[in-house]
């Protein structure tokens, strides 16, 4: 049984393209920890990364080595398009263990298929790539030379082929089925968790031709007077009338993620409210006329901020990030951002969450739009209404 | 508006056996990054972790700093007990920047607070707590000694107090819905995903008189050919009839867990699978029968390994491991395992979830209990019963 989500051949092609910058980083061997590039580049997908775990690739051998506990190679073997041979387990003994360390095993691995290299790069500030992780690497491989590798694949995954974008669509429309769930169900008097109860099971069921798994992280929800913090977790206690309720959720398809944020006003939004709403929007327009090819992530930004401090706003967080297929702890591919002083050049392909939330003393708003930018424009990956949603 | 989960004498209480441990491993300053353990000693808990947060905790000074970003100080100044001028917020900038590190920002309000700080414990092998976090934190304080503190603050979290008990009993109670849902719906023809539907819904909605909120991580399942695997997600294709489902959950209140793993076969099972749910079944009372106060984690599992090797089966991997209050992603607690070699004494209030998994080479069985050490034996902390699940 194999179950692979993409072609071998795009697979070969994200690979050779790692390894050109690669030889361009001057790398022997790179060790590959973060979850989503190891799903990026093998296919591997368990959630096994609470152990230690890795990818390598040999810029001498062909196919990368899979390294990982024993329980989780029956998944290596499945959803990997990697051989039996490429597949390395290692024994229990190695899992949070006191006198052993898993980083041991693998430098052993690495040593065994290039007894000569010289040039390991790691990736330092990696999710689940942890101090202790690099400081065994450190002491297994006293002879190598280790360099920073980190984001190395996550810019390879910046630009997204056709197959990918087609998943992303797929994500976008299980964010709109979860966002109009809970719009529909979330009332003065609902418990917060029932809301976040609708939305979870409309993020799985997905729609009667493919379904969902879950996101990165939990629908952020800040209710009332919690609509001021930007990722709290949601309560047990009724939602209040006239109040505000923020929610940020990304469907998600094949860990692929659509993000959108919306902002629902239970009651007649005061004046100031719906001002503060309008006005986010107009920025969040001015922010898309601006994205093209060839636009940068910092004019995006400024035509947001100029628009806003018309209005006397200002954003203290960045606009946006890049997205793409990601594994908790965030949907955020941890790349280009949108705000001041990033000059990442946008071109057809990539795909960012436009994350216009704002946290203030004493409320919040959170209106979003993810978009992939396409030959003339962009193509929104989420089509709900950006609008102040009102149950009143 | 502040919303504490536990008494602030409970919070003051763990603090001090902080601080006690900090003298006997000669810290001036512990720097948490674990977010379970932030939360544990703060109360703080948002989903933040994905970019750099600390809770810093001197030795001379009373009351900890926490340290994060600034769009996430609100939460830390709702659902923590810390005072206004013990949070530290750093500005967006040192997000995911190129030109700068959050651990920067950290060590400057270390040496503010404590100039003449000698030795800094750091969680080595904590999650969220990367390679690249510890050597800028290293560059930062070059005049610092460092020691790691991992597992400190989580052998304190050993021993669960009354209070702590009462949530994960709550937990447990979340659970078995949780289970009972899944066993409602999951049926031939029914797409997996739409099973882990009915799961979350129901791990949300709770009870009546208390919510859920997501566990660290989604329930593992494993169809068909894919109950070998210890850690598969669940995908969009129906059930097949004569098959077996792996389901692994957990209900979590206020962030602590009971996990519980059932299977269920689809059809009349072969009796040789019915079998090895017997011996399962058996290994995991032989192994209760030794629970007690005094009791040794390595006796729990030799009882466990003579019962199933009368049977010719052994297990590869740990048969269980401590857990509480967890974050993603995983709700072990990484301190006792049981298994060999672990000479962890159990006492009352440890808790550990009994994972006696089987993943074979055609198939896999998943029967488990989670249970509290009470002073003359344990409490199971879900009370569904220890068995195959068949559905004819």
């Amino acid at each position: 049984m194999r179950i692979l989500n993409f072609s071998e051949a795009e697979y070969t092609s994200r690979l050779h393209r790692v390894k050109a910058r690669m030889a361009d980083a001057g790398l022997d061997v790179l060790v590959i920890t973060e979850p989503a590039n190891i799903y990026y580049l093998s296919g591997y997908d368990a959630w096994s990364f609470y152990t230690v775990q890795a990818l390598v690739i040999f810029q001498d051998v062909e196919l990368p080595l899979w390294i990982g506990r024993l329980v989780d190679s029956a998944t290596a073997h499945i959803t990997s398009y990697l051989p039996v041979d490429r597949i390395i387990p290692y024994p229990d003994v190695y899992v949070q263990a006191a006198d052993r360390h898993a980083s041991q095993f693998i430098a052993d691995a690495i040593l065994r298929e290039s007894p000569s290299v010289k040039t390991v790069g790691v990736e330092m500030g990696a999710y689940y790539y942890t101090a202790r992780d690099h400081a065994e690497f450190l002491k297994a491989m006293p002879n190598v030379r280790f360099k920073d590798a980190e984001l190395l694949v996550n810019w390879v995954r910046f630009v997204k082929s056709a197959e990918e974008v087609a998943y992303m669509r797929e994500a976008g429309v299980i964010t709109e089925r979860m966002m109009a769930r809970a719009v529909e169900v979330a009332a003065p008097g609902v418990r917060e968790c029932d809301v976040a109860a609708v939305i979870y099971h409309a993020q799985m069921t997905g729609t009667a031709s493919f379904g969902g798994v879950p996101a990165t992280s939990p629908p952020h929800m800040g209710f009332g007077p919690r609509a001021r913090e930007a990722h709290p977790i949601f309560s047990d206690r009724p939602i209040a009338p006239n109040s505000v309720a923020n929610i940020e959720i990304s469907g998600c398809r094949l860990r692929y993620h659509a993000p959108m944020s919306r902002s629902i006003y239970f009651g007649k939004p005061p004046q100031s409210y719906s001002d503060l709403a309008s006005h986010v929007i107009e920025g969040i327009e001015a922010s898309l006329d601006v994205v093209r090819p060839g636009s940068t992530c910092e004019e995006l930004e400024l035509a947001w901020r100029k628009t806003l401090s018309v209005h006397g706003i200002e954003k203290d967080s960045r606009l946006g990030y890049s997205i793409g297929v990601a594994y908790t702890p965030t949907w955020g591919e941890r790349t280009a951002s949108i705000r001041r002083g990033d000059r990442t050049v946008l071109q057809t392909g990539v795909a960012f969450h436009l994350m216009a939330g704002l946290w203030l003393e004493d409320t919040g708003i959170t209106i979003t739009q993810s978009f992939i930018v396409t030959e003339d424009g962009y193509e929104p990956l989420t089509k709900s209404a950006r609008e102040l949603i009102v149950k009143d």
